[in-house]
C-alpha cells in the first residue's frame, strides 16, 4: 500500500529517508509532517497509537534538520523506533530499486493490499527482500580455558574482531550455510551447530541468524580478500569487540555469561 | 558467473529449465549436454566429480524428453540432485526476472565472480533471493492428550491439513514472525517458541524455518481468505497430512516420535 497520500492525522510520525539515511531535527527528533501535504507515503504501522509513515526525501534537507546514517541510530533510537526506522529505510529503498520490471522493463506499480510491486505488463510480483545471513561463534575448550575464533574483515574498523558471518545461498539450510561459510572463511571444521537467536540487520536488508558451534578440527586459513586476520582468543584475553547491539557481541556476551554461571 | 559457454566436460550434468519445470528424458534422467554447444550456462557446482550446469529451455522440449514440475521431483530425485534442481530453477528464474535494472531500466549484466546481476549504468547489484518463511507446529496438552493446531489453506489439496506458515517481514525477528503469523492466521497466542530445523523450499525461493510452540490462550479465528479451516487434532485422530518430505510433516513426525519416546 504505497500510494497513500500524507494523511491528516496530526500525531503521525514520519521517517523521511535518502540513501539509507534518516532526516532528524537538530534535536535528534523525527520530523512532524506539516509540510508534507500531498506527497505519497508508505504506511509502516503504528507506534503505540501513532500512525507511522515513510517517504523519500527528494530535495535538500530543510533548515534545522539533517540526514543521519541508520548505523548511527542503532543503539541510540529506542528499540521500537529503530525497528521502524530500519523498515522505513528498506521500504523506501525497495521502491527506488523496483521502479522497472526486471523481466520486461515496464514501469512497476504498487501491489494491492500488500507491500509487493507488480508489473502491469508481464505480471511479475516482487516483495521486499529479507536476506538471511548466518553468524556463528566458534568455541574450543571448556571453562576458563575456553577460546573463541574471532576475525577481522577488510571492510571493518581496524582493531575490532567479530564472529564469522555470511549470506545463506539459495537451496541451502542454515546449518549447511554455517559449515560452508566457516570452511570458506577460515578453513576449519565445526560440530554442534546450534541456533541461538535472530536479529534484523537493515544494512541494507539482512536478517542475522545467530549460532554457536564447537571447533572440530583443522588449522585456521583466512580467506584471501574476505578475512584479514583470524585467531583464537582466550576468554580472559579478548580483543576489542563490536558494540553491544550487534549479534556478534550478543553471542559473545551470552557465551561469557554462561561460562560465568557454570562457575569458572 | 553466468556467462559461461557449455564446456567440453563429457560427464557434465545439465538442468534445463522452463517456468519452474525441469527437462527430463522419458526414462526420468537429466539430459546429457551433447546438443547444447555454444549456449550460455550457469555453473551450479559439482555432484561428486561431475560439473553441473543450468540453462533455460528456449524452444520446445525435444523428442524423448518432457518438462516436469519441480514439485513432482521432490522426494523422487535423490536428495543431492533435488537440491541442485532447486538451485537450477531459482537461478534461471533469477536471470529471467533480472534482465533490466529495477532502479533505472538499463539492461543488467552478470556479476564478476559471484551470482549477482549488476547494472552497468547506476551500479545496482542484486543477489539471488532467499525468502525466509517460518513454519510452526502449535501444541496443547501433554502425553496422549496432546493436540496439534492444524489448518487448511485455499491454495492446498482439499483434505490435507498442515502446520501454520508465513513469510518473515523486513525488520522482524523469526520469533516475532511466528507470533505475528499465528495471531493473523488463527488468532491465538503462543509461548515457548523454539527453532527446530530449516529446509530450502524452492517454490519459488523460500527457506522454511521450522519451529514448535505451545498454545498460550485464545480461541481459533481463521483469517478470511488465507485459512479455510483450522482446528485442534488429538495425536490419535490426525487428519490427512502432507507428504513426508515437507517441513510440515517433519515437524509433526518429530513431535510424534518424541511423544512415543516419552512413553504415552
Ligand atoms: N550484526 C553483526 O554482529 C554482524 C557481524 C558481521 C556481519 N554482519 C552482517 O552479516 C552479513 C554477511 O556478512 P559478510 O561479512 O559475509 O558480509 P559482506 O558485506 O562482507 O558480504 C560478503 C560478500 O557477500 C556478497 N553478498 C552481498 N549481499 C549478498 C546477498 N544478499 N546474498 C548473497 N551474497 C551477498 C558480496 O559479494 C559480498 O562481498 C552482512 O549483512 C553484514 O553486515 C553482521
Ligand atoms: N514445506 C512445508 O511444509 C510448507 C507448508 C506450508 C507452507 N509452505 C511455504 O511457506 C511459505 C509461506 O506460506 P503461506 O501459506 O503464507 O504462503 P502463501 O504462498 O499462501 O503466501 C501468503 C501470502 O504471502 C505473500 N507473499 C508471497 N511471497 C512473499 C514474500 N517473498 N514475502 C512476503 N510476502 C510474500 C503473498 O501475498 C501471499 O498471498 C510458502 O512458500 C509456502 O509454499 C511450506
Amino acid at each position: 500500500v504505497d500510494d497513500l497520500k500524507v494523511p491528516a492525522a496530526p500525531d503521525a510520525l514520519f521517517f523521511i529517508v535518502r540513501e539509507g539515511k534518516l532526516l532528524l531535527s537538530d534535536a535528534g527528533e523525527l520530523p512532524s509532517g506539516h509540510s508534507l501535504a500531498g506527497q505519497a507515503v508508505i504506511a509502516l504501522g503504528r507506534l503505540g497509537e501513532r500512525p507511522v509513515f515513510a517517504l523519500p526525501l527528494t530535495g535538500e534537507a530543510p533548515a534545522g534538520a539533517q540526514l543521519v546514517g541508520l548505523r548511527q541510530c542503532f543503539g541510540v533510537l529506542p528499540d521500537g523506533l529503530f525497528g521502524l526506522a530500519g523498515l522505513a529505510v528498506q521500504l523506501v529503498d525497495f521502491q527506488r530499486s523496483h521502479q522497472f520490471c526486471g523481466a520486461c522493463g515496464t514501469p512497476m506499480r504498487p501491489g494491492e493490499g500488500d507491500r509487493a510491486r507488480r508489473c502491469p505488463s508481464c505480471g511479475l510480483r516482487v516483495y521486499p527482500r529479507v536476506a538471511p545471513a548466518i553468524i556463528v561463534l566458534i568455541s574450543r575448550g571448556t571453562g576458563p580455558d575456553t577460546e573463541f575464533l574471532l576475525l577481522r574483515g577488510p571492510r571493518q574498523a581496524p582493531d575490532v574482531f567479530t564472529t564469522l558471518a555470511g549470506f545463506v545461498e539459495p537451496s541451502e539450510t542454515l546449518e549447511a550455510a554455517v559449515h560452508r561459510e566457516v570452511g570458506e572463511e577460515v578453513g576449519v571444521k565445526v560440530r554442534q551447530v546450534q541456533y541461538r537467536f535472530s536479529q534484523p540487520w537493515p544494512f541494507p536488508h539482512s536478517l542475522m541468524l545467530a549460532f554457536t558451534a564447537e571447533y572440530a578440527g583443522g588449522d585456521i586459513v583466512p580467506q584471501p580478500g574476505e578475512v584479514e586476520e583470524a585467531q583464537w582468543f582466550t576468554v580472559s584475553d579478548l580483543p576489542q569487540l563490536p558494540p553491544t547491539f550487534t549479534a556478534s557481541r550478543r553471542l559473545l556476551d551470552d557465551a561469557l555469561a554462561t561460562l560465568r554461571l557454570s562457575g569458572d
